[in-house]
């Protein structure tokens, strides 16, 4: 088979709220807000959906559990809705099932709604749940991502100080953003002497539980215009999923990640990528700790193996650089509810090629990138965007 | 907007195991039959597989929770796969959305495997997650289902006679079938005098808790030859979500739902039905109570509001009658493990069409229907599968 997408699918509208500790938001009130921007950013009435999908990891009391919830938030009935899980990729992945609706021709229209609530409720998704492959030997997402990056700092000589510049480099985007969930500046020796969390990451180098909803909205592309003349195309999607065990394959490295390599090659051969470090003018991808951004560098194609270290030391993917990676301030600063992250990223793209993103807007972009990677390790989904 | 789907997807092939107290069988296991069963049956290799979905509603220590758990299961590993969870629709949405992806242009094949296991593990889906919005009050789905049965009965006059006839025709159509969970006839006395659960359903009234798998592989219909001639055609599918707490809705009238009205209707649209009750022949519709066969009569088309019992009063609904509702045995008799039933449906269904029923053959079916209700009644998907 050959993956293919052929410009059918636009993003007309898009929609995020201020992410934080949002203990004066609840579930429905974060994913109303989130929807409506994005009804209102595409000029379109709720009637006019003529599908949604939902993207929630950890359900809790009352909400998140099924469809059924954003239904509800929106009072949007007698429609098809769908939630959709995949670990960290849960919003990707709900965007991705958007597209391929849109793309089949059965719907015109489609809403992604990705939404998370971490800040006052008892535990926060793995080990509450009970059902996490990991959570019985008390690994935790710092602890594994930390097994890969000691193995790659063994192998390839990266140092806590390069670790560090991704750091300040998220916090400072972020810090020019408001939306973002920690809009403060660190310096080197901040990130650098900050309390150990598993080492190597200290508490700059891991992002934070955050409270967090986004919204998009997708059309047929020959319907785009209707709605906004300086409307986006999804160029490509791609998801793969490895062993929900990477941690325990005989087989896996701790260099990087199957999953990214995967997805992005399936997003990349839609989009007609051949060089994607050349191609791509801006990126989101999947910053839970600093060393995934430097691993993601690779996985992605911007950075042979082991070489990724370089772009963030030469400072190429900094809001200036020929590639900028998360102008957001990404996971790291806007923060990381979990169904809420990868529909965020859309937004950042879509408002990064619209030209629309203030004071860390990147230059003319033509072509942008949205990555999550999760499980962890296990499961990926890339988004590609561009101009019409 | 106008429904469409244009003969474009077909299913070539379909798997289901044993369904039952399956001690000897893990999540894994069950998964995995129930898979090389639908690879086997289209004679295609697991590597044709472009994409895949997870149906599975209540996910359990180490399983369920994600697309790994498919992935892991069948070592389908570097593939888009996604988890689908939509109440008790979950099985027919993941068929539904592989349905959308080969629509979509963007993948050739695609599986869809449902799975749950319910009977060596502590306690069952809602109260278990304490995530479900009615379990606070001691709500369980007897419960729900009998609040609206019993308005039904006072409204319209049926009587706990003509519901145990459900029961009686499911259970004979499960007796024929050796993959259905209760292999027994019950008689209209058995079913009247049973142990009463929630009134007016005995135990008889209800489905059974059941482990169970089952799996349907679709393709590009343009490529369907190539696996198999007598492929099946996806002519539409139709989800709809209303409240998720329609008990709770001052509008509910207590005497059928919406959901399955509206699933119908787009699933009608898409392949071009006006009449349902002439034009398909054979349906498979979601009994979990014997007065749920009889609103879905009236949901689906089949009889008007009030009208549904005269199908089962007249025999017409039965194997030899022509309007077959659930030669399988239904959710009553073949078993409800909830993301597997609208899988195990779209086995039934196909195999019916195949003309493959053995003693529960139905006579020369054309257009066959699926379909699923669940949340209770907040959601409802319908597939409509057909003959080339």
């Amino acid at each position: 088979m050959a993956y293919s997408l052929k410009d059918q699918v636009a993003v007309i509208g898009v929609g995020c709220i201020k992410f934080g500790d949002n203990f004066d938001q609840g579930y429905e009130e974060m994913a109303v807000e989130a929807a409506f921007a994005a009804f209102n950013d595409a000029k379109i009435s709720p009637d006019e959906i003529d599908a949604a999908w939902l993207g929630t990891y950890s359900p809790a009391q009352g909400h998140g559990k099924a469809a059924v919830s954003l239904g509800d938030a929106l009072r949007l009935y007698n429609k098809p809705i769908s939630r959709v899980e995949n670990f960290c990729a849960t919003g990707t992945d709900a965007f991705r099932h958007a597209v391929l609706a849109v793309a089949s021709g059965i719907y015109d229209t489609a809403l992604v709604l990705g939404v998370e609530k971490y800040k006052d409720r008892p535990g926060r998704g793995l080990a509450r749940e009970g059902v996490h492959p990991y959570h019985n030997d008390g690994s935790t997402a710092p602890g594994l991502f930390a097994l890969a990056a000691t193995r790659y700092m063994h192998t390839y000589g990266l140092t806590r100080e390069t670790l560090a510049k991704v750091s300040v480099k998220n916090h400072y985007n972020g810090s020019l953003n408001p939306k973002a969930h920690l809009q403060k500046k660190v310096t080197p020796e901040e990130v650098l002497t900050a309390p150990i969390v598993a080492y190597p990451f200290g508490l700059y180098d891991c992002c934070p539980t955050t409270d967090g909803a986004a919204a998009a909205i997708v059309c047929r592309a020959d319907l785009a215009k209707k709605y906004r003349n300086d409307y986006i195309l999804v160029k490509g999607v791609g998801l793969s999923v490895t062993s929900g065990r990477p941690f325990m394959d005989p087989n896996f490295d701790y260099l990087g990640f199957k999953a990214t390599q995967h997805a992005a090659a399936q997003a990349y051969e839609m989009a007609g990528i051949k060089d994607p470090l050349r191609e791509i003018n801006v990126a989101e991808v999947h910053d839970c700790f600093t060393w995934t951004e430097i691993t993601n560098y690779e996985d992605l194609g911007f950075a042979k193996k082991g070489e990724g270290a370089k772009l963030i030391e030469e400072g190429r993917t900094t809001l200036t650089g020929d590639i900028p990676v998360n102008p957001s301030g990404g996971l790291k600063s806007f923060g990381h509810p979990i169904g809420a992250s990868g529909v965020r990223m859309v937004y950042e793209i879509v408002t990064q090629l619209r030209g629309q993103g203030g004071q860390r807007q990147v230059k003319d972009p033509k072509l942008g990138l949205v990555h999550n990677v999760g499980g962890p390790g296990a499961v990926s989904c890339v988004a590609v965007l561009g101009q019409p």
